[in-house]
């Protein structure tokens, strides 16, 4: 089952479902309003969503509409949790390589986590605003999972039943800022401003057998104005599954429904695959030839992130945004 | 005027109109229906609610009912966002001399700030409930504000329009986690369970004089266990104002509605003043006698923050929570 919301009067949108191919929707609101409304009571309305999307995948049903990505705001256009794993060992480790450092030992079983900001999340159409290019402006290329109520002291193997939806992620960093943020400890805030998501949150038989162990097995296209950054898998080199991840979270608090747990940017050892994020590339030219060469992002360049099935066929829909100046409101 | 949200069938509770003296109120789920569906439109209902606490307090209306704050949940049950500041510098000084650590000159002008976890926030009469007592127990009182809309840049002197609330805040942390999750500088996750609220949400008005230039001036008790653990006055040595950790925030993206932005622990240089936190009275007993005499809470102990009026009379009414083992829900 597919699901997305569509943008309406209300500022968390009208919950539809989607048809596999992203051609036609029905809208749900009598079944769940939004999709908060949805994961807040799952069990009760999973069935209900997942009738109206067997009806639209079967019939020429009188109520299906054309699907138009651009006319979706975010799955969940503003979430009451939004955390951020960083589960590809490989990205931790070149970054701090590139700045002479040792990923400590201890990155290998306790996994690098931020409560990121959720007021605002950025549709998959939506322009990316920013106020300076001198702040380095990134894109994050990850895979997220949405979550049911999770309870205090999920271990990772009951969490897997908590994994409700899937998304695609476009985690924008503000690089020149990272440093003096880490550096205080308290974590990012400046450096990561509204983070965007794909169109369609799928659920996991979405994804057949290309979801398991927690991890999702396909490549993440990751392409700048047209030309391919990188296509790693994101199920190989994931240090931490989504169920380690949630497990990690839900350690000493419970976790709310409608919780989205992203993996980190995703990346591959191999070299071949490219990267899911500027500042990784920007790394192995350090490395290669003492200097980066890629330069961050200008206003005007578009990012597109997106996931195919091996039949070719978009899963998500893509993430296409502009990075955008961003004028003053006041 | 003041708020509060009344638990019931729905996770956002409905939103209710409370006299000043916390003794009646009366529903007002048709002007809103939720705290945050009131936030969400602000200037519109704003009057509205305004004319039921005006009529609430001249008159003695057939819709009025006996309140008690142990049927209220937080003001905002969950949120989209809360971030809490550290404006107290001579807070952050003592944690860091204890461990023979300068504070930074930056800390002077670039306020610590982090992203909290704000899918489940406790109401001020809620069990709060921790895993282990070896994680190291503590309350930290503050002050908080809510706003509505904030745009992208705004400044200090613009931010007081969008101060809508106040609220008192434990944040509740978990020292022994501190030191390992601020070493990754990823921020709190494990090391800072659910927070909890005042019942009452209070508009600026309501402080009369005592709110100016972005600060509370009035004294923050806490008590454990009936004992006095400090009355520091949140607008004496506040090196931020709310204003200004604002700004901070909005630097690179905008505020959502309902966007709750914590003072951090209120903290004053006058030793007479006591502490808000288990945390600075340790760090001064060690800085005295070379170490910690007194204790992190223990299951079984009470924490009672509370702001009173200069009349006497509680403004927000007290958080007073009892510190619980959680059991597994599982």
């Amino acid at each position: 089952m597919k699901l997305a919301s569509l943008r309406g009067a209300h500022r968390d949108g009208h919950l539809i479902v989607v048809d596999r191919a992203l051609e036609r929707y029905v809208p749900v609101h009598k079944i769940a309003p939004t999709l908060q409304a949805a994961l807040d009571r799952w069990d009760e309305v999973e069935p209900q969503l997942r009738a109206a999307a067997e009806e639209l995948e079967s019939a020429d049903s009188v109520h299906a509409r054309r699907f138009d990505a651009r006319a979706c705001s975010a799955p969940l256009p503003r979430a009451y949790q939004w955390l951020d794993g960083s589960a590809y060992l490989h990205h931790v480790e070149l970054v701090r390589r590139a700045r002479g450092a040792q990923m400590p030992a201890s990155f290998l079983t306790d996994p690098l986590m931020y409560q990121g900001g959720s007021d605002t999340l950025l549709g998959a159409h939506d322009d990316a605003l920013f106020v300076n290019e001198e702040h380095g402006i990134d894109l994050e290329a990850e895979v997220a999972v949405i979550t049911d109520d999770v309870p205090l002291g999920t271990a990772s193997l009951a969490a897997a039943a908590h994994v409700k939806l899937i998304v695609l992620v476009n985690d924008w960093s503000l690089r020149n800022l990272i440093p003096a943020e880490l550096a205080k400890g308290f974590g990012f805030l400046q450096s990561k401003p509204a983070t965007a998501f794909s169109a369609i949150a799928a659920t996991p038989d979405e994804l057949a057998g290309a979801w398991h162990d927690g991890k999702l097995h396909l490549p993440l296209v990751s392409q700048i104005n047209g030309e391919v950054l990188g296509r790693p898998n994101a199920g190989v080199d994931m240090g931490f599954s989504f169920y380690e991840l949630l497990a990690h979270a839900a350690r000493t608090r419970k976790l709310g429904a409608g919780t989205i747990m992203g993996s980190g940017t995703v990346a591959n050892r191999d070299p071949a695959r490219g990267c899911s994020c500027l500042a990784e590339r920007r790394t192995l030219e350090v490395l290669e030839y003492g200097s980066a060469r890629t330069p961050f992002l200008k206003f005007g360049d578009r990012v597109r992130i997106e996931m195919l099935a091996e039949s070719g066929s978009s899963i998500f829909g893509a993430l296409d945004q502009q990075v955008v100046r961003a004028r003053a409101e006041l």
